[in-house]
């Protein structure tokens, strides 16, 4: 492992997403939920400066005292920070100060890491790593939802396909006996806090689809009524539905009787056999109730996660956000990374085509409120 | 089992929790979550007339055709309703047109139960009863709220005790084994859906408290200055608290320099050794991070229920309200009772001083929105 | 004149608009504008006590220390006073100890008024009456705002007229010249400060209607698409419109294809002849547009007033709600009254079926903002 | 005149005003009322495109049909357009796009302008001139909230000054005779429609101050508790203090105990001896209160404004914004400019650094709603 490689290589891969943007999408958040492209790009480098530099670089010079409060996500111990929905209201640090913090402190960590670090410097490194790969997937996400609620509807580049997975294989359902499972992290490389610990749980016989839900799938259940029946919804996903006018998967337009759907590569006629994506836990839950089966907990998915193929759609499940058996913080600042998000959210199993390659496992937990769908999230039945 | 007897008796009951009110205090809904008390008492007798009376009394003639718009709560496929925030703007009915409606649907129901009874009726019987006690409970916690939050702090009734164990046995930490155990209801008596079905689940060891927390413990967690450490809250917990400017448990007052709590016997001295109550989950969360323990699962509370004293605290769990494995919903609007609020809230288990005799179990969910603090809610702690 | 004879015909009266309901009618507060019949009996009793027995009654013991915060409507200067919003969440004091509270210091204002008063007291006393006269006013726009929002619809009585003049006046318009006009109160009675003082302004060339709109007018503007036509519009008042979903005057039902109008009598079909009445000031000001004329002044509505029949509508004015040149606020409490207000209002003239006889005058101003229709509003038009 | 230099000399100004802009700069709406710096510059050349060359060029090819749902404003007759709050959300059209539509539109004019034109032609091209001025005002002070509100405080040039008129005039209050005075327009040039008709007014006898209230006059109402003495307030702008915490004018920022402002050219120490500005009308109210005066009516102003400097801040006016008598409105899209505005706002007279040279007048009446204080305002007290 050559760290300085690793370093930059993921940190080129933030500045490859954004390589397509015009200066202005890097500054807009048209939702609470999207941060600016630009304060993706300094929050980064923010969080090596501040746990990295700042305590273990010698002789470090902040390169900017005020971008603490700039690009400080939500770290209490911290201190004060821009709040959160005023991130698009701030045209400064300009696009081009926040290339040349990344590339000041680029410089600094290369220098660090080019002599010998020690164990606790190394585990920050490999959060970092992760930090960036993690908001690598929501600078795409983000993107997209920038570009796509755009009347003007600009395509992001022709060459970002959402779905690479042909969906070849049967849909079958996949059947797993009752018994005690090993669920959790328990290799030796890095993982996150809310994957520990490993522990045991039982599992009641069950069966999961070897395929996600399709377009199509979800069209049927468009077309059979699915978004008036009360009967398959949450009473608060019905009144999500009815407050937010919802009737249909976000960036879904009717026009002229057809669907289209917005994708990386602009608008383009709905394409039926793909993975189904941007739907709400709600949706997921009501789309499963109508087809009479059920959406798999985690624990179910994990388990079963070796036998279909995964990837291209954070998967919702039916499992609330919280924490597993032992589960501990961190002291300081970087015990907020995990566990004080553990209350009403819903757990995310797998990947999406926004997701950086070899940054997700079958113990990953993803987290999101049940209304939110801007990430690529799909659904997976079981029963 | 006198059906006739049972029946009457229930219903009697929800009268006696009013017997101390002034017709004003049946009327008002000062938060969304506290009903008016007249509201209640039609609300549960329109559910039987909705559910036994009209489909299988014969000849049954409804008492008043737009009753069934006032007192539906949340049942779509019973049809249209007054919208829960709208139910203290509404004077009318008057309280003597409910008690004259309550009598009617008594009238109907004992000529009903007096005959032969299809067991599907029965069933339904058993389901209202239910329903009605859940509701005693909520009229003596909204009564509280309507009087609690008034500035004259009327006295509700001096014969009305908030606690009746006596804090005796010490106060340990009970050990429990890991292991597989099984959770859920399996006698032959009555049993909410969500109390099914029995399953295993598997355990790792724990430890759980014989004791509830009481105002004193909580008085301390305040001292230390429990409501500004961030670092024991969630992040929405910490937005609550914020927002709401909370700094006690709902109910108690500083006055010149003492605490005070409301009860229901008016305006009182804390009470140190008494068991807290009305705190949010938040608050319960938060109070644990405060101790170094954890609130325990709901399955854990279920497996050591029978090694230590409940029954005057609603507890807080860990545990978000999800189904069980093979949960099912009832066909028609019976199956709106308990599955579709089951997202974003959490299980509480046991009992308050507001429920009545026989009316919880080992094996009984409660379930609220985790800031919600108007019942008489608690704290155990586990490890 | 007779003070205490006068003190308590206006005292009854207050009573007696009352007399209809039902206890639980005084209770509710269905939206902030209306408050409790409960609370407008203790406030104008406070007013009293507050104003003229605690300064000026040798010995006067105040009823319940604890009114003060709950009858206090505005008045910074007299201390903390339950928010306005919160008025219908407050069971008690009750019905019968608001009437105690109004025996108990009607006996001490008659024992005050019997012996020699300064003038001092006796302004107050004026004010008091006048106050007192304005809340029997709200009284019953409250009380039909209180039943006729009540899905039963009740009546309040069937003896209570909503319209006493014939329309027997040919609907004409009265032409006035311009000229130097003088405005605002210039007798020796009781008058309000804000009809102070009396100033020349001067008036173009005009003409006023003999009459008002009626129902059958303002369904044709309905018939005519004017709710949807932005031409006739205020931006705010179309954005009024579209977030209330606004279609008709308040209280008007279309059931079955026909409007009904929901009357102090309960729910007949609409009365075509009728004036019309509940109208917002965006949509009396739309509806002029429609006609191709304007809504007048309130210094036209004045200067024209002797020349037509007015008192049973409130009407609206163009003129927004301002001082009159040398306006000045009395010193103290007193000084609340009126001037604070005087922003963001619409001025009314003339007087309303629920205006107590001898009440109002043609210098009267009268001021709401201008989406409220909750009062008996309505349209007279100019040229 | 000359068209076609006229017409290029304001097109380039509201160029100039940008070109100290980074890119980044164009895009952002940080509060509802700031629209980006882009969206001003494609808006005003949509003015031209919609009601000039799309009726009158002859051929003319629209440069992007899309453009007229982002750059439509507010006119109901011209179709959807996006929602106002949404501006900001908006990267594209990207800043160089709009300068390309600019330039295409510039070309079409000055080919159109070449030729004869006809009067309704130059009608409308008045009245582009005119909103276009109109928007470079606004141009300044969004710029100058979004560069005031951002934690970096850029400077936005270091040569323009915010103040150009010395206070060398002695302050004294000087006293108008009552009599009978013409208001409005009476010229040949252009003006706005509002500010017609001419028509006479009668005024009592008055006195206006020769100068503008400062700085140090503000901070002394401050430091004498002015914000918290509720007496000076109405009850609308007490709220408004409460609810914004307002305890300042914009801009102002108390920093280790001395006070700074943000001003165009940065964060500099408050200069005591500037006229005030970036105060609401409610401050404007409340501070005349103090001093026992009062802010003067438009009438009053426009009648005295040749006895006084005036120029650099827009001054609040007593008068809500209505329509002159004989007021109306020109057909089609065009008469939706002013008229559908006049509810709830205040009028201010003069005109600010921020105005374009020779757009103001006497008679000029701009308004605002009264809790709004981005722009340049001021206050001139009377008596």
């Amino acid at each position: 492992m050559n760290l300085v490689e690793d370093y930059l290589k993921i940190r080129k891969h933030s500045e490859a997403i954004c390589e397509p943007l015009q200066t202005e999408d890097y500054v807009v958040q048209p939702i609470d939920d999207v941060s600016p492209p630009k304060w993706h790009l300094g929050h980064t480098t923010w969080f090596f400066e501040t746990f990295i530099l700042k305590p273990f670089a010698f002789n470090y010079a902040v390169f900017n005292d005020q971008y603490n409060y700039v690009f400080n996500s939500y770290y209490e111990t911290i201190g004060n920070r821009v709040v959160r929905t005023d991130r698009g209201n701030l045209s400064r640090p300009s696009v081009a100060d926040v290339y040349k913090y990344r590339n000041y402190v680029d410089e600094a960590m290369v220098t660090l890491l080019s002599s010998e670090i020690s164990n606790e410097v190394l585990e920050l490194l490999m959060l970092g790593f992760n930090h960036e790969q993690q908001h690598q997937e929501l600078l795409l996400t983000d993107i997209k939802y920038i570009l796509g609620n755009n009347p003007l509807f600009p395509i992001y580049s022709e060459n970002h396909e959402e779905v690479y997975l042909k969906n070849d294989l049967p849909n079958e359902m996949i059947s797993i006996k009752e018994g005690v499972y090993e669920i959790g992290y328990n290799g030796t490389a890095f993982c996150f806090d809310n994957e520990l610990n490993r522990h045991k749980v039982y599992l009641s016989e069950f069966a999961i689809s070897s395929a996600l839900v399709s377009n199509a799938d979800f069209l049927a259940f468009m077309n059979d009524g699915g978004y008036q029946n009360f009967n398959h919804w949450h009473t608060e996903g019905l009144a999500w539905v009815k407050t937010n006018h919802i009737n249909a998967p976000m960036y879904w337009y009717l026009i002229d009787g057809n669907w289209f759907q917005y994708t990386l590569n602009g608008l383009v006629p709905l394409k039926m056999d793909d993975p189904l994506t941007h739907v709400s836990y709600y949706e997921a839950y009501a789309f499963a109730s109508w087809k009479g089966l059920r959406l798999p907990t985690e624990f179910e998915w994990e388990v079963a996660s070796n036998l279909f193929k995964w990837g291209e759609r954070w998967e919702w499940t039916e499992s609330a956000y919280l924490p597993y058996p032992g589960f501990s913080k961190a002291p300081g600042a970087i015990g907020e990374y995990n566990g004080k998000f553990m209350v009403n959210q819903k757990v995310l199993r797998g990947a999406s085509i926004a997701t950086p390659k070899n940054h997700s496992r079958p113990t990953y937990r993803n987290f999101f409120h049940p209304h939110l769908r801007w990430q690529f999230t799909g659904i997976r039945l079981a029963r």
